[in-house]
């Protein structure tokens, strides 16, 4: 069971608005950076060039709305004054908001190898990619679900399930490396691939950022660069078995200051 | 002339100290990100594995300060409910972090390719990617400078000159596919090197980023995803010769709601 989002929670209905857009455009935002990717990946693998145009050309849709929330969130910041989960989960969203406008460059970056990119002749390459492509896709929909539902442990799985994706990269890396030796004439175009490949794999990295802003949301914690450990997950499900025990708290240090509280 | 950047205005001493601190702190991190690069590109050059070592095991530490800051910044805000430019400044500190850190994860990258690496087995190579990395420690070097005065026409003029690395980093790709087609047996070390470069190009991005947001804190103005055009350099220039008309002001919106005023 998921500790609940209290969105909705205060006493002025403006406020609660408020929150509720922000977070409805940054699902927005989510939603068009994964139909950005999915074309994207058909452009490429479809050599649909055209696709491929209609991705590069659409980027600033993303960057408009990552400025929008970021000036959203600062406003609310600045007007409001919001302290426990309203703070923490504005600054996630504008922490959030970074990775998803990157893997929208990706996406674009992706978009415009298919524009110049011609035949991989390689139907094993072709399916390497294809694959590495739908697993990013599932991750990217995965943290987007994740986020959309607060749910810390989702969250943590797919923070740990982007090592899978290096794996595959690596794999994928090593098949253009023989490609390319076996006939050098496909260099130009296994390298092409190679570069879609690296953004598959920014990607994955962009998704366990979101999903550890999640968890930092949900629970309190910051859990960037320590390892996804077995205790980290011991702690999320043992703070799931118990949700009347976690109330909105901010992590130590972060209540307000005695001296400063103005009510 | 630059718009002095008034921390230390507060009557609470204690609050102009914490605001010190997080800023002390930004600019020690900046410090060892640049001294990471340096090392790596070192590393990376003179056949350093020793040295590559040496870094890639202290990316840590960039890690550390990442989380360190972030959380004074959380803290600060959520006791000290910062208005206007002070809130500019803590939402500009926690985007740049996320840059400095990635620029860390990139020296990283190259500290381990110069493990790996063997000789690049050709002096112009050696020497476009000499250039290169001298021009993005540069570039890096003056968008710590703009972020440590907060001097947003340096953050201007550094922003616009990442196309330069753009092209310088397409010239080397393109060396390195000749390169590659004339011997095949280089491909390897010619993709290590390319991947290397890369790197290179990405820290120019986040170093743009960075002094994005420093024009951010100092104008109150989000220039990202417009072009760095003219106007803005414009803009910037007028606002510089007429320093006493530019009160510490937030972005239109941005001030708070009457109706939360709790003084």
């Amino acid at each position: 069971m998921n500790k609940s989002v209290e969105i909705g929670h205060h006493t002025s209905q403006q406020y609660n608005h408020e929150l509720e857009d922000v977070r409805n455009l940054l699902l927005q935002m989510g939603g068009l950076v994964e139909s950005q990717l999915a074309k994207a990946l058909k452009a490429l693998l479809e050599h649909d060039s055209e696709l491929g145009e209609e991705v590069a050309f659409s980027d600033y849709k993303v960057n408009q709305l990552e400025v929008e929330i970021d000036e959203q969130c600062a406003r609310i910041i600045a007007r409001r004054q919001p302290a426990a989960s309203d703070l923490r989960l504005l600054l996630s969203i504008i922490k959030s908001i970074t990775d998803l406008e990157r893997i929208g460059d990706e996406a674009e970056k992706i978009a415009r190898h298919a524009i110049r990119t011609n035949d991989l002749n390689s139907g094993k390459l072709n399916a390497s990619l294809r694959h590495l492509g739908d697993h990013v896709r599932e991750i990217l929909r995965e943290s987007l679900d994740a986020m959309a539902r607060m749910d810390s442990p989702q969250a943590l799985r797919v923070a740990r399930s982007d090592s899978q994706i290096d794996q595959e990269f690596d794999l994928l890396s090593r098949q253009l490396l023989t490609h390319m030796m076996e006939d050098p004439r496909t260099i130009q175009d296994s390298l092409n691939v190679t570069w879609c490949a690296r953004s598959l794999e920014r990607i994955g990295d962009h998704c366990k950022n979101i999903c550890e802003y999640v968890i930092y949301f949900v629970e309190g914690k910051d859990i960037r660069h320590i390892n996804l450990s077995r205790q980290a997950g011991k702690e999320i499900a043992a703070s799931q078995t118990a949700p009347e025990t976690v109330p909105q708290r901010l992590p130590a240090g972060l209540d307000p200051d005695p001296d400063s509280i103005q009510s």
